[in-house]
């Protein structure tokens, strides 16, 4: 499958480089070529498209999610987290099947695709059921262990982490658990024995509130991070979710340790968790990507408010309006989420790289008049502006159509199906 | 022109009405009926319009913006607001045409119409252009006079009070002036005189920034909002845009008063001026209703970032993620709004008021499923489920399609003409 994109603007993301106009071609998964016009007599292709002056720039790192959740949206809104997370979200999962978390997951592919997201960092209930989905839908999966002292084993997680890698291109496992506070002393050892044996980076769920770390520091004499640090969790990398009550200390340990922030802004601002401190972050050189977290705390996956809420709690809680730069988030929500999850070609728009790329369409008021074009797109874009979503070198949506292999309208009476069975 | 709205769920705002199954028509520019689905037979409909359950509601009333700065959109960000205002936006607007005016106001209203809003409060700087871009374009413009000591004079104030109101349904005038520090004393006593004398409520910035209400305390000994208080400024209503760094005492002059804030939160986000404190406007009785600002702030014109940007920081700045209900939002954002701009006729679903609404389509993922549609709207809602605008009875905006009288291709080349002339 040849696809041609030509009459665009192209956003390559590489580092410095200015948005140019060009072309861009795609060979089956992989970009084949991309610069100026070219003459393309001679190149036979399936699909020629007019890109009529639109952007076409990497798709959106989705880098923590939890995709099962859009069942729970909407459900239970307006609590603290301990409440929301022990009181209503904990009692449904226990009824979850592996069937629920995959059509779930479909669910939440349709909302990703609509905001320009090629690739999930996801972690949830049930690894085989959403890895099928990945395939099945055409969607980029990386999925984590969320294990924890209810389940599942270590055992269980190693045979994941060694069964759910390589089965396709668009599934990959990474060691991970949920979080400290869900995890006790000796399963936390026994994770980061998993991460030596496999030389592997470890992610989690990391001081997303005050009483989260404070509860740590009164168990551990430890913060998180701290404690983490200290039985050797990050000794191949990897990072945390969240990241919004690190101390200077906590900053300096993910700093040498080459760890990436995943921050989620939406979901720590509806449920009252805090502020990341993102611009000591980018001091120190500590790398952020950008994730939703999931539907039932954010309440949307929507990249576009992430990219708006990173910049603008950063300047607002730093009193300073210059502080992260709209390009700065570009690039989170891209290159530094693709690297994070180990997608490294699926950072930027290069020959041979992956062909994860979105179309965002300029020819909408909210991106005219077109004083800067990747300004426009962290502070006045949104979903609608999305009319193209490809990824792994198919197209999944466009201009508002889905191409996932099932009826959206489907997607839709199963989700409200499977609530109506949780909720009793 | 009779059109029938049928299969539809209802949001009427009405106090606590529940969202309903049902059917809604409009006779011109008025609703002829709400209510239960009805025997249509022996009624004749110009137009019949399938909903396919989704809903409709009120139209969103933008009760702050400055329609014309859509030129500088992304031409100056990552600035305080006063660099931003005096070193970049007052010199380019000094250069501004009313016919300039009048086609960054008709990409404004492309803007506007993508997120349901169907009234806009805006204060810009030729009000006769203005009005004649709600008349051409069928946008319901509520101006708001920005008077300041650079002009115009109080002359010209009183002129287009009298002469902007009533000239057509679609347009109105109210007193008001830029902020209490771009104009000097006997100014602002002049306009308080005018107040007087026409019974009327006034309009203006307020405490937006910590710098403006401090150095209003230098000079005066007073915040803004007590310094107008003590000038009679409040005698009839009205409010006050942004009123972020507003002193329990100035809650407690605005309750007495019977005066509205109108919070920004979008913009007070990006140019870091601060949090409003909603729920304790809200804990004292002061209704608040919400706007986007301008575009060269925000800096765009969308009324679900902002709604969410209410309940977010409202949560986060009190630490309690039960603070300023997503329910409450709903309610700022359409009747309270209307109340504010004097837009009573449009401020609910209901027989004999104003056909000015919207349909949020709900066959879109990231309002499935269908736990709680009005939650569904602030919490993951976004500008892809506007897929109907009307206003005036009349149908401005339909699945991406404009109805304004103009190409969009037109006002798009136009808006960027225009600051390629500004910026020189």
């Amino acid at each position: 499958m040849k696809i041609r994109f030509y009459n665009a603007r192209i956003l390559t993301m590489r580092d410095d480089e200015a948005l140019f106009e060009g072309e861009l071609w795609t060979e089956d998964n992989l970009i084949s070529y991309v610069g100026d016009k070219k003459d393309n007599s001679g190149e036979r292709f399936d699909r020629e498209i007019d890109c009529k002056g639109n952007v076409l720039m990497p798709g959106f790192k989705n880098a923590h999610t939890h995709s099962g959740m859009t069942a729970m949206r909407s459900y239970a809104d307006d609590l603290p987290l301990q409440a929301w997370l022990n009181e209503k979200i904990f009692p449904m999962e226990a009824k979850m099947t592996g069937e629920d978390c995959y059509e779930l997951s479909r669910l939440a592919v349709l909302e990703y695709l609509t905001s320009g997201v090629t690739a999930v960092f996801d972690m949830y209930l049930d690894p085989d059921h959403i890895a099928k989905c990945a395939m099945d839908t055409g969607m980029k999966f990386v999925q984590v262990s969320g294990i924890n002292k209810f389940g599942p084993t270590l055992e269980v997680l190693e045979d994941r982490y060694l069964r759910l890698n390589g089965v396709s291109p668009l599934s990959s496992f990474k060691l991970g658990f949920h979080a400290e506070y869900t995890c006790d002393l000796s399963l936390l050892e026994g994770i980061a024995a998993l991460a030596h044996k496999y030389k592997q980076p470890l992610w989690t769920h990391n001081s997303e509130t005050e009483f989260e770390t404070k509860d740590c520091i009164k168990r551990y004499g430890k913060t998180p991070t701290e404690l983490m640090d200290s039985l050797g969790m990050f000794e191949y990398g990897g990072g945390g979710y969240h990241c919004v009550h690190f101390s200077d200390h906590d900053i300096e340990i993910f700093k040498n340790r080459g760890c990436t922030v995943v921050t989620n802004p939406g979901s720590n601002t509806k449920l009252a968790s805090g502020i990341a401190p993102i611009q000591k972050f980018l001091d120190a050189g500590v790398p952020v990507a950008i994730g939703t977290d999931g539907p039932s705390s954010n309440n949307c996956l929507d990249m576009f408010r992430e990219m708006f809420l990173v910049t603008g709690l950063a300047k607002l809680s730093t009193k300073d309006a210059s502080a992260v730069d709209g390009l700065k988030v570009l690039k989170m929500a891209t290159v530094n989420g693709a690297k994070a999850m180990g997608l490294d070609d699926a950072d930027v728009l290069e020959k041979g790289k992956e062909a994860d790329l979105i179309m965002i369409d300029l020819h909408q008021p909210n991106m005219q008049p077109l004083n800067n074009i990747a300004k426009n797109i962290v502070y006045s874009g949104s979903k609608q502006n999305v009319s193209l979503t490809m990824v792994h070198g198919k197209i999944l949506h466009e201009n508002g159509e889905f191409f996932i292999g099932e009826d959206p309208e489907v997607i839709y009476q199963k989700a409200n199906e499977i609530i109506k069975r949780l909720s009793v």
